[in-house]
Protein backbone atom coordinates (compact mmCIF):
# COMPACT_ATOMS: atom_id res chain seq x y z
CA UNK A 1 0.00 0.00 0.00
CA UNK A 2 1.50 3.15 -1.36
CA UNK A 3 -1.03 5.55 0.63
CA UNK A 4 -2.20 5.83 4.64
CA UNK A 5 -5.38 3.11 4.78
CA UNK A 6 -9.08 4.65 5.58
CA UNK A 7 -10.55 2.87 8.74
CA UNK A 8 -13.06 0.65 6.83
CA UNK A 9 -10.19 -0.55 4.51
CA UNK A 10 -7.59 -1.56 7.32
CA UNK A 11 -10.97 -3.56 8.80
CA UNK A 12 -10.84 -5.38 5.24
CA UNK A 13 -7.79 -5.64 5.47
CA UNK A 14 -7.07 -7.24 8.47
CA UNK A 15 -9.70 -9.76 7.68
CA UNK A 16 -9.15 -11.19 5.13
CA UNK A 17 -6.87 -13.97 7.07
CA UNK A 18 -7.98 -16.90 8.25
CA UNK A 19 -6.34 -17.02 11.06
CA UNK A 20 -6.63 -13.44 12.34
CA UNK A 21 -10.93 -14.19 11.65
CA UNK A 22 -10.33 -17.55 13.81
CA UNK A 23 -8.09 -14.93 16.79
CA UNK A 24 -11.29 -12.37 16.59
CA UNK A 25 -13.80 -15.74 17.07
CA UNK A 26 -11.43 -16.63 19.90
CA UNK A 27 -11.19 -13.59 21.52
CA UNK A 28 -15.02 -12.63 21.46
CA UNK A 29 -15.80 -15.70 23.39
CA UNK A 30 -13.20 -13.76 26.30
CA UNK A 31 -9.83 -11.19 26.51
CA UNK A 32 -7.08 -13.44 27.01
CA UNK A 33 -3.19 -13.72 27.17
CA UNK A 34 -0.40 -14.06 23.81
CA UNK A 35 -0.14 -17.04 24.67
CA UNK A 36 -3.37 -18.38 25.42
CA UNK A 37 -4.59 -17.93 21.82
CA UNK A 38 -1.11 -19.08 20.24
CA UNK A 39 -1.98 -22.36 21.71
CA UNK A 40 -4.46 -23.94 19.54
CA UNK A 41 -3.34 -22.22 16.06
CA UNK A 42 -0.02 -24.74 16.46
CA UNK A 43 1.55 -20.89 16.06
CA UNK A 44 4.76 -19.45 17.57
CA UNK A 45 3.93 -16.26 20.16
CA UNK A 46 5.87 -14.09 17.80
CA UNK A 47 3.63 -15.01 14.96
CA UNK A 48 0.30 -14.54 16.67
CA UNK A 49 1.87 -11.22 17.97
CA UNK A 50 2.46 -10.09 14.41
CA UNK A 51 -1.47 -10.57 13.57
CA UNK A 52 -2.66 -9.01 16.93
CA UNK A 53 -0.46 -6.09 15.78
CA UNK A 54 -2.65 -5.75 12.36
CA UNK A 55 -5.79 -6.59 14.35
CA UNK A 56 -4.92 -3.46 16.74
CA UNK A 57 -3.85 -1.29 13.88
CA UNK A 58 -7.14 -1.64 12.08
CA UNK A 59 -8.64 -0.98 15.49
CA UNK A 60 -10.28 -4.55 15.77
CA UNK A 61 -8.72 -5.07 19.35
CA UNK A 62 -6.99 -3.29 22.35
CA UNK A 63 -4.64 -4.43 24.59
CA UNK A 64 -4.29 -4.50 28.23
CA UNK A 65 -1.74 -2.43 29.88
CA UNK A 66 -0.15 -5.23 32.22
CA UNK A 67 3.59 -5.54 30.91
CA UNK A 68 3.28 -9.12 30.83
CA UNK A 69 -0.12 -10.73 30.20
CA UNK A 70 -1.34 -7.41 27.77
CA UNK A 71 -4.65 -9.48 27.15
CA UNK A 72 -6.30 -8.93 23.87
CA UNK A 73 -9.78 -7.61 23.92
CA UNK A 74 -12.03 -7.94 20.98
CA UNK A 75 -13.64 -4.39 19.84
CA UNK A 76 -16.51 -4.02 17.77
CA UNK A 77 -16.92 -1.10 16.90
CA UNK A 78 -14.88 -1.43 12.96
CA UNK A 79 -17.17 -4.58 12.91
CA UNK A 80 -19.91 -2.14 12.97
CA UNK A 81 -18.72 -0.23 10.77
CA UNK A 82 -18.29 -3.26 7.54
CA UNK A 83 -21.27 -4.48 8.70
CA UNK A 84 -23.14 -0.76 7.91
CA UNK A 85 -21.33 -0.85 4.58
CA UNK A 86 -22.82 -3.89 3.71
CA UNK A 87 -25.68 -2.80 4.65
CA UNK A 88 -26.41 -1.14 1.50
CA UNK A 89 -26.36 -4.44 -0.43
CA UNK A 90 -28.60 -6.56 1.30
CA UNK A 91 -31.14 -5.92 -0.92
CA UNK A 92 -29.23 -7.13 -4.10
CA UNK A 93 -28.68 -10.71 -2.16
CA UNK A 94 -32.34 -10.76 -1.25
CA UNK A 95 -33.48 -10.26 -4.76
CA UNK A 96 -31.35 -12.85 -5.75
CA UNK A 97 -32.76 -14.85 -3.17
CA UNK A 98 -36.60 -13.49 -3.80
CA UNK A 99 -35.95 -14.29 -7.82
CA UNK A 100 -34.63 -17.89 -7.40
CA UNK A 101 -37.56 -18.47 -4.67
CA UNK A 102 -39.86 -17.46 -7.36
CA UNK A 103 -38.64 -19.58 -10.35
CA UNK A 104 -39.02 -22.34 -7.68
CA UNK A 105 -42.44 -21.82 -6.76
CA UNK A 106 -43.25 -21.44 -10.91
CA UNK A 107 -41.53 -24.77 -11.19
CA UNK A 108 -43.76 -26.49 -8.32
CA UNK A 109 -46.57 -24.73 -9.84
CA UNK A 110 -46.02 -26.59 -13.34
CA UNK A 111 -45.50 -29.79 -11.66
CA UNK A 112 -49.09 -29.90 -9.92
CA UNK A 113 -50.96 -28.60 -13.19
CA UNK B 1 -0.08 -14.17 -0.09
CA UNK B 2 1.83 -17.62 -0.34
CA UNK B 3 -1.69 -19.96 -0.15
CA UNK B 4 -4.22 -19.56 -2.33
CA UNK B 5 -6.73 -17.73 -0.52
CA UNK B 6 -10.20 -18.94 0.83
CA UNK B 7 -13.43 -17.25 -0.48
CA UNK B 8 -14.12 -15.17 2.38
CA UNK B 9 -10.70 -14.01 2.93
CA UNK B 10 -10.66 -13.26 -1.43
CA UNK B 11 -13.38 -11.23 -0.24
CA UNK B 12 -12.44 -9.35 2.41
CA UNK B 13 -9.31 -8.38 0.52
CA UNK B 14 -11.21 -7.38 -2.19
CA UNK B 15 -13.11 -5.10 -0.31
CA UNK B 16 -10.14 -3.75 1.42
CA UNK B 17 -9.56 -0.60 -1.25
CA UNK B 18 -11.92 2.46 -1.44
CA UNK B 19 -11.64 2.61 -5.37
CA UNK B 20 -12.99 -1.11 -5.63
CA UNK B 21 -15.93 -0.20 -3.13
CA UNK B 22 -16.40 2.88 -5.16
CA UNK B 23 -16.96 0.62 -8.15
CA UNK B 24 -19.28 -1.57 -6.12
CA UNK B 25 -21.50 0.54 -5.75
CA UNK B 26 -21.38 2.25 -8.90
CA UNK B 27 -22.79 -1.45 -10.25
CA UNK B 28 -25.38 -1.74 -7.33
CA UNK B 29 -26.84 0.78 -9.39
CA UNK B 30 -26.82 -1.34 -12.89
CA UNK B 31 -23.68 -3.05 -15.06
CA UNK B 32 -22.09 -1.11 -16.86
CA UNK B 33 -18.38 -0.78 -18.99
CA UNK B 34 -14.94 -0.20 -18.25
CA UNK B 35 -14.85 3.00 -20.23
CA UNK B 36 -18.31 4.37 -17.84
CA UNK B 37 -16.84 3.24 -14.81
CA UNK B 38 -13.28 5.11 -15.31
CA UNK B 39 -15.15 8.00 -16.40
CA UNK B 40 -16.16 9.42 -12.63
CA UNK B 41 -12.93 8.01 -11.00
CA UNK B 42 -10.43 9.87 -13.30
CA UNK B 43 -8.81 6.42 -13.78
CA UNK B 44 -7.35 4.83 -16.96
CA UNK B 45 -9.37 1.70 -18.76
CA UNK B 46 -6.50 -0.06 -17.62
CA UNK B 47 -6.29 0.84 -13.57
CA UNK B 48 -10.29 0.40 -13.69
CA UNK B 49 -9.54 -3.44 -15.20
CA UNK B 50 -7.28 -4.39 -13.04
CA UNK B 51 -8.97 -3.33 -9.93
CA UNK B 52 -12.33 -5.69 -11.75
CA UNK B 53 -10.12 -8.48 -12.24
CA UNK B 54 -9.61 -8.47 -8.21
CA UNK B 55 -13.14 -8.41 -7.68
CA UNK B 56 -14.08 -10.65 -10.99
CA UNK B 57 -11.38 -12.95 -9.00
CA UNK B 58 -13.30 -12.80 -5.76
CA UNK B 59 -16.69 -13.55 -7.35
CA UNK B 60 -17.99 -10.04 -6.34
CA UNK B 61 -18.86 -9.40 -10.01
CA UNK B 62 -18.84 -11.17 -13.30
CA UNK B 63 -18.16 -9.88 -17.18
CA UNK B 64 -20.43 -9.91 -19.86
CA UNK B 65 -19.19 -11.87 -22.76
CA UNK B 66 -19.74 -9.46 -25.56
CA UNK B 67 -16.05 -9.32 -27.01
CA UNK B 68 -16.13 -4.77 -27.25
CA UNK B 69 -18.04 -3.86 -24.22
CA UNK B 70 -17.78 -6.75 -21.64
CA UNK B 71 -20.38 -4.96 -18.69
CA UNK B 72 -19.52 -5.96 -14.83
CA UNK B 73 -22.18 -7.17 -13.05
CA UNK B 74 -22.61 -6.82 -9.15
CA UNK B 75 -22.68 -10.27 -7.71
CA UNK B 76 -24.18 -10.75 -4.23
CA UNK B 77 -23.35 -13.86 -2.83
CA UNK B 78 -19.70 -12.92 -1.50
CA UNK B 79 -21.52 -10.07 -0.16
CA UNK B 80 -24.03 -12.01 1.90
CA UNK B 81 -20.97 -14.73 3.07
CA UNK B 82 -18.64 -11.77 4.35
CA UNK B 83 -22.54 -10.40 6.30
CA UNK B 84 -23.22 -14.15 7.66
CA UNK B 85 -19.34 -14.30 9.37
CA UNK B 86 -20.30 -10.33 10.77
CA UNK B 87 -23.39 -11.85 12.21
CA UNK B 88 -22.22 -13.47 15.44
CA UNK B 89 -20.30 -10.14 16.14
CA UNK B 90 -23.03 -7.95 15.94
CA UNK B 91 -23.89 -8.78 20.27
CA UNK B 92 -20.52 -7.07 20.85
CA UNK B 93 -21.24 -4.25 19.25
CA UNK B 94 -25.05 -3.98 20.24
CA UNK B 95 -24.05 -4.61 24.19
CA UNK B 96 -21.48 -2.07 23.61
CA UNK B 97 -24.15 0.51 22.70
CA UNK B 98 -26.06 -1.22 25.72
CA UNK B 99 -23.85 -0.18 27.69
CA UNK B 100 -23.41 3.81 26.85
CA UNK B 101 -27.31 3.43 26.92
CA UNK B 102 -27.55 2.29 30.45
CA UNK B 103 -24.25 5.23 31.15
CA UNK B 104 -26.45 7.88 29.47
CA UNK B 105 -29.51 6.70 31.31
CA UNK B 106 -27.69 7.12 34.54
CA UNK B 107 -25.99 10.24 34.32
CA UNK B 108 -29.76 11.52 33.45
CA UNK B 109 -31.41 10.44 36.79
CA UNK B 110 -28.21 11.79 38.43
CA UNK B 111 -29.32 15.40 36.55
CA UNK B 112 -32.78 14.46 37.76
CA UNK B 113 -32.24 13.73 41.68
Amino acid sequence: MTQPADRLSAAFAALADPTRRAILARLSLGQTSVSELARPFAMSGPAVSKHLKVLEKAGLISRGREAQWRPAKLEAAPLKAVTDWLEDYRRHWEQSFDRLDGYLAELQNKKEV
